[in-house]
């Protein structure tokens, strides 16, 4: 079969295809793997049943399975909840949004394809432009969303080492030069795989550039407020007229039902809402009926900030702990935990790439993401980016302590044979 | 905001994008409006019923609604599933099919949108493939799917006029010319927008030509076999290693859940769901609980045949009879009603374009498709397609008797008026 250059591009080998592979066969076909790998969130009994009663409520309102089943969501979505979610946004942060700042996605993934598809590649003009990240690692779901080549650029980050143990990226202002054809900053925030959270003056920088270029800030809060907020520090939410905020109901604890928002100009959404219609026909309605319900009484704040954040910050804490006294001397850090539900190690000088430690690991029985797919965009290749892998804590206690005992012992055998 | 070529294309006017926010527009905002025009499937009480019940006791079992709204579905679509459906088409159609010739997708639209830029468009031997139309009128969601202009060709139809009031499409063979850059044939069975449905002679003509021709042969079954078997008359199911045939839950009475299923050859699954992995990350689940509900004792089949095609089948003959009779001496052939949700009228030498004619019955409170979006791929304007208009006949009885009695005055007043 002849795949278009489309065709071609999409079903190379891709990091987050290898990872949803692996996501899939561990939590369906091979339930003795210890999965940390993929970013499936944690079961919270709690939260878990908060969402069913909700959903069984609604199907037996009187046209509820209508509503939820029968019927197609519009092009934006639904426009009580959009208004409902811009008087969320307005009342907590006093951010000056209404209805038309926000759209519905299937998802962040679908969303950031669909817009940053929409700001970069090729234009009629015969220019091209790309999504910059400030600072990389980034999530690795980006990585192959552009439809053109050469889609991203990226700067390495200044690394802090805060102590024996631990590590923090910062944005390399330094070195941050803005290429006529950057298209747009991109960031997530808690920042996939790392757990990095950009400071307030960070963001306020980043966002103070990209005005002064012209360019919109991506800010992708997959992980950040106002939900699933699964944030351990003081940090302020943050949006402009020149934010694209990207937020998801799946790390709420709802990834089965795809469904994401987007925060943005008017201009921006009304584009939005047209291609997603072309590409995708319309969004489904289930997360979004829960979500009405969450965002009306603004039940989402509170499972957010009461259940959800803590559990992670708990297992953050916890798992970190563990991995500080397993690995002993080795000489590793971990990435400060500030939020998102990844451990982000650093080995250093490891004595095989961490794509090979991700195969010695699987075969041992535990999957984790190799860093390397985190650095797209950057001109060379960076050995640190070969040092590092990711890490997920949300499956249960005995499961991650076990996998890093694996993790410990054999990146321990690596460093001896070294 | 300047936008990409991708973004110039998928944010243009479109019909589909029209057709859904005017869907948008009646179904939550102006429920005073005449919906004939959008796809909404009919609400069939006791069919809403069943996926209701189906759904609160998947949420109740134990692990229920872990299963459905807390993890992710993988990339291809859960095994178990997929097993379910190719057993399904192998025994009751003899398809050799297993589960790795079938994948899951976020409903047709979607499934489209990859399968068809992963065929056709830009090369990166510099060539152009486009994906051919057999037969125009087609759904008119298909045109703007491609990446790439020119991603389209047609054949106009040969029209059969069978009685006064009634006429039939056919697939002109005679002038079927099958040019080397065409990358796929593509039709929907029964059609959209007309009530068409191909003979068992001309699919299978069809594909013969395709396998001659060396490219693949998409059947578009959102109406038809197993489900949701929209189909009036008798015809044969049609699968072939060479087909690529799309199914969804949509016309069974579930929109919302954003489901579609895939069935071709592996190799192209494969290809399928890297590329969707990479574009959507993953389906949702609920949709895909439901139908493992449906498919496991065949439920599917008998709620498609005793309780869904009957009912259409009803209501396309008796809306038939009242355009018929509403109609009168007015220049007017109704498609041959064969499946679909839909009536396709066409009014020889209308005074105004059909795009002219929408807005007008708009203003009157009515909503139905204008017909020149169906037209895509044709080289030259036609007049025949602005004579056309696509009419919804899903909505309830007395609304419907209502729409047709507008539609015929003010199409009255238009040839009284010329």
């Amino acid at each position: 079969m002849k795949f278009s250059s489309f065709g071609e591009k999409y079903t190379g080998r891709s990091g987050i295809v290898d990872l949803m592979a692996d996501l899939g066969e561990a939590l369906h076909t091979r339930p003795d793997m210890i999965s940390m790998g993929g970013g499936n969130p944690a079961r919270i009994a709690a939260v878990e049943k908060i969402y069913k009663e909700h959903l069984v409520q609604l199907l037996e309102a009187p046209d509820g399975a209508y509503e939820i089943l029968g019927k197609y969501q519009s092009p934006q979505g639904d426009e009580r909840l959009l208004k409902q979610l811009a008087a969320l946004l307005r009342d907590e942060y006093g951010w000056p949004v209404t209805d038309r700042n926000v759209a519905i996605s299937n998802g962040g993934q679908s969303a950031f394809y669909v817009l940053s598809n929409l700001l970069a590649g090729r234009f009629s003009d015969g220019t091209h432009r790309q999504i910059q990240f400030p600072l990389v690692p980034e999530y690795l779901g980006y990585a192959d969303a552009g439809l053109e080549a050469d889609f991203f650029t990226a700067t390495k980050p200044a690394i802090d080492i805060l102590d024996d143990h631990i590590f923090k990226y910062r944005v390399d202002f330094d070195n941050l030069v803005v290429p006529d054809t950057t298209a747009a900053f991109c960031v997530s925030r808690p920042t996939n795989p790392t757990g990095n959270v950009l400071t307030d003056a960070e963001i306020s920088q980043l966002d103070k550039i990209a005005v002064a270029n012209d360019i919109p800030l991506i800010i992708d809060g997959a992980y950040g407020t106002p939900f699933p907020n699964i944030i351990f520090n003081e940090v302020s939410p943050y949006w402009s007229e020149n934010t694209i905020l990207l937020l998801s109901l799946s790390k709420l604890g709802l990834p089965g039902v795809r469904t994401g928002f987007i925060v943005a100009s008017e201009a921006l959404i009304q584009a939005y809402a047209t291609a997603n219609t072309i590409l995708n026909l319309a969004c489904g309605n289930v997360g979004p009926a829960i979500a009405g319900r969450l965002f009306e009484n603004r039940e989402v704040l509170t499972i957010s900030s009461k259940m959800i954040m803590p559990y992670y910050r708990d297992r953050a804490l916890k798992t970190m702990e563990l991995f500080i006294e397993a690995l002993g001397d080795i000489p590793c850090y971990v990435h400060k935990p500030e939020g998102a539900i990844f451990l982000w190690l650093w080995f250093q000088q490891l004595p095989v790439t961490s794509a090979r430690l991700y195969e010695i690991l699987k075969a041992a029985g535990v999957l984790i993401i190799p860093g390397h797919d985190s650095f797209a965009g950057l001109e060379n290749d960076w050995a640190h980016a070969h040092e590092c892998i990711r890490v997920s804590y949300a499956q249960d206690d005995a499961q991650v302590r076990k996998g890093v005992e694996i993790i410990a012992r054999e990146v321990r055998k690596l460093y001896e044979k070294a």
